[in-house]
């Protein structure tokens, strides 16, 4: 049985490490996020740190590695307060992953990459159309990590679209239905299967399902 | 199709909103954090925040809700230093949900939930023995998010113990022979299968993917 002590981690190749320790933790969201820059020029990235912050008033984070390169998706949203996240489905994966290639700041990743910006009411930036959930965001707080210099970026849900039939009257969202899937680390992709839904869990009593 | 504007948000029933607000970032990890009080009391608890913040050193995070009730997971780490997180499978995911009942401080979660504490080597924190991957950390830095006083909390990877059969020479860990689930939001669990592994994207160069 493989047991890594800190020392043993450190001294990994490293490549070996980063790929053991973004997938140790387990299965992540995968999800674009959509900015421009003050040239009018989009961008879109692959995340796979989006985390849930609060649900009154709203809140998503992710990270952004350190700011010793410029951080093109860092840079548009203090410059334009706004960004999208769009959920990565499996028809889109690839097309998801070519985002993460280093493309000059002077082109647009969408047309590369083959996906297609879209604008929606008067949101200032566009949304992934291929996305089946669409998220626009307000910049809301950023909080630096001083361990490693990692930045936790915080945004204000300001509207939320998505396909009719994939929400439950009580707001479950069928990621099966909607082929979601999740990342491991940053290379491997995995498409899910719905297992069951669970009441709120009481002490002392029988886990309940909801059908 | 459906389209939430911020105002639609805040105005949904509030458990409607926590469902819709917890999912709609898409599939999470799901992993049990142990830990223990100054009175030697384990406790065990599922979180769906768990995210990488770095890997030189090697560091993960989680979200804290506020303290504005006593946080056991949250106090135990800061009195004691050292945590565990441990993922969770489809063979324990319902024992995993039982966890996020409401017990009391004085017992552990660890025996009324149906899992199993451990003790590897001399880490001070007890891993969940029925959990395939089991990371010791040290208690590394706290970062209080201003919008709605949550927590971001960070350890240091003292300790990673995974089987044998699961994990690949360049650090690639197979979720799907694991039995990792994903989850939605609180209260919804999937399996997942594998789609496909490629290697670092290019631009220009098609996606080429790792056998």
């Amino acid at each position: 049985m493989p047991k890594y002590d800190l020392q043993d981690i450190l001294n990994l190749e490293k490549y070996h490490r980063i790929s053991l320790i973004n997938k140790i933790s387990g299965l992540k969201s995968a999800n674009l996020i959509g900015t421009k820059n003050t040239n009018g020029i989009s961008n879109v990235a692959i995340f796979n740190s989006v985390i849930h912050i609060g649900a009154n008033p709203p809140l998503l984070g992710f990270i952004i590695r350190p700011l010793a390169v410029e951080r093109h998706t860092y840079s548009n949203i203090k410059a334009n307060k706004y960004f999208t996240i769009n959920q990565v489905s499996k028809e889109i994966h690839k097309m998801a992953h070519m985002t993460s290639a280093n493309y000059s700041k002077e082109i647009s990743e969408f047309n590369p990459c083959g996906l297609t910006e879209m604008y929606i009411d008067d949101f200032p930036i566009p949304f992934v159309k291929e996305s089946k959930i669409k998220i626009g965001l307000s910049f809301q707080e950023e909080v630096l990590i001083e361990a490693n210099k990692t930045i936790l970026m915080i945004g204000k849900v300001e509207k939320i679209i998505l396909p009719d039939d994939c929400i439950s009257t009580d707001g479950d969202i069928n990621f099966e239905a909607l082929n979601t899937i999740g990342v491991g680390g940053l290379d491997t992709y995995y498409e899910c299967k719905r297992i069951a839904r669970y009441e709120y869990a009481r002490a002392n009593h029988p886990i309940k399902e909801i059908e």
